[in-house]
């Protein structure tokens, strides 16, 4: 495992995560080399000045790689770690920006013992996907989660540390499960939350032109999430499947609890839950 | 009834709301009289120069005035509208900036018939409520839904129209039984659904410091309106009841039906139903 200074770093998709983490380690390590499905994107990739090379096949890409980053939808990432292995030079990081890890975490015990795996999740994004959407601050001030294997080195450990530093952003450690579950509740129950409210409101008023009118802002913010990238999502659902329906079943609880409040008109209760729920999101902020 | 430039106007209730209104308006009639339970609250007005008068009494802030606007929460201005009609001049127009519309034009009914009376909801808003917040800018682009009832002349319909224009917003023509159904689904909804992620969160992840640090900005942005001022919301949604619940059953069977296809694991139609929810949210904004 070489320094951060004198790595040669692979990144793997060049989305908005993987553009934008090409950016921000570009000149922070030896050269970084973007990886792209199309010749198109590696171009764009290298008009803006995000990587120093391009490549669309993946055994060139990662060719002799210190450190390498699958920053493509989590599915691709676990197909991308059945076939990735044998095209890996000793002591290469593997890293991946998935959004999930449990999966990914599992499916990185069963790589060559030769490579270092390590899930990652950095906790930031963008309402716009793709390489024209790639901004190398993007990571600045977020946190970013890892996974470590028990077979991770600490040595690997430090070069991870040393990449998410050079970003900007923040290292958490938490086990996959651990941030499976929490990821359940705090990003892929919202993201269902405002599907169902995008859902109820066509159902309700698309017939009534003045709905879009009355839509304000409080409307805009809780349903933002509905316009997600719907390929990600699907990646994200089926493979954090049993913490999702979980997370919608105590929010659905929640959201009966509050439905009956509301009916039965005991208005000293429903303040006392609704103030103990303000408060609680007031601290978070 | 007058033209605005020669109005006369109490701004009852000197919170985000009707602060912004009278700083909006002042300069652009003959007066703008603002009305506070809390003569501190006159005194804040009057030292950033949102008022030309104050008043703490409801009877002498009123007196004489040509356009009376109650920026009160919903169940506040239902109680002034039983005791206001008294100290109005005769042609006085009697407005209001409640959330919800149908129990205050149904009170407004009963007015005496020298008063000209009118619903109103101005749909915008802020994170933060009080005089310390108003910005006569608020309701700049902002649409303003006007609720006429059968007795409102066409004289009082044009002064409310131009305090409208007056404020930088556009008028928005809706019976109360529709402003009513509408907000239930875009605002009142938002709010539980909000309150209920919370809730979830609370339950599922209290005993987790990490939670916090993994809650990222779709988390923010969803949770957002459960930070809302608790007394406001109570008066929309005791005012609103038969709206908000149905509202809240039809987003519950789409959560339920979400839930169902994750379960399922039929992917074809979770991602159908998916991809129609996003096209909708994204051709909204």
């Amino acid at each position: 495992v070489k320094r951060l200074k004198e790595a040669q770093i692979a990144v793997v998709g060049l989305g908005l995560m993987g553009g934008s983490l090409a950016g921000a380690l570009r000149g922070r390590c030896r050269s970084v080399i973007g990886v792209a499905r199309r010749a198109e994107t590696v171009k764009i990739a290298r008009a803006r000045g995000l990587i120093d090379r391009g490549a669309i096949d993946l055994e060139r890409g990662v060719y002799q790689a210190d450190l390498v980053v699958l920053a493509t939808p989590v599915r691709v990432i676990l197909h991308q770690l059945t076939e990735i292995g044998t095209f890996l030079s000793t002591g290469c990081l593997l890293m991946d920006l998935g959004s999930t890890k449990t999966q990914i975490v599992a499916q990185m015990e069963q790589l060559p013992d030769h490579i270092q795996p390590l899930g990652g999740h950095p906790m930031c994004g963008k309402n716009v996907s793709g390489i024209a959407a790639a901004d190398p601050a993007l990571y600045q001030s977020c946190a970013f989660v890892l996974t470590p294997l028990a077979r991770t080195s600490e040595a690997a450990m430090g070069l991870a540390r040393a990449m998410v530093e050079a970003i900007g952003a923040h290292p958490l450690l938490l086990n996959s499960r651990r941030h499976d579950r929490l990821a359940a509740t705090t990003s892929h129950l919202p993201y269902l939350l405002a599907c169902a409210l995008v859902g109820a409101m066509r159902k309700e008023t698309a017939a009534d032109s003045a709905a879009r009118v009355v839509a304000a802002s409080g409307f805009h913010d809780t349903s933002r999430l509905a316009a997600s990238d719907v390929t990600m999502m699907l990646d994200i659902l089926s493979t954090n499947r049993e913490a999702v329906l979980k997370a919608m079943a105590i929010c659905e609880a929640q959201l009966h609890n509050l439905a009956h409040l509301v009916q039965s008109g005991d208005e000293e209760r429903l303040r006392a839950t609704l103030t103990d729920i303000q408060k609680y999101r007031r601290e978070l902020y």
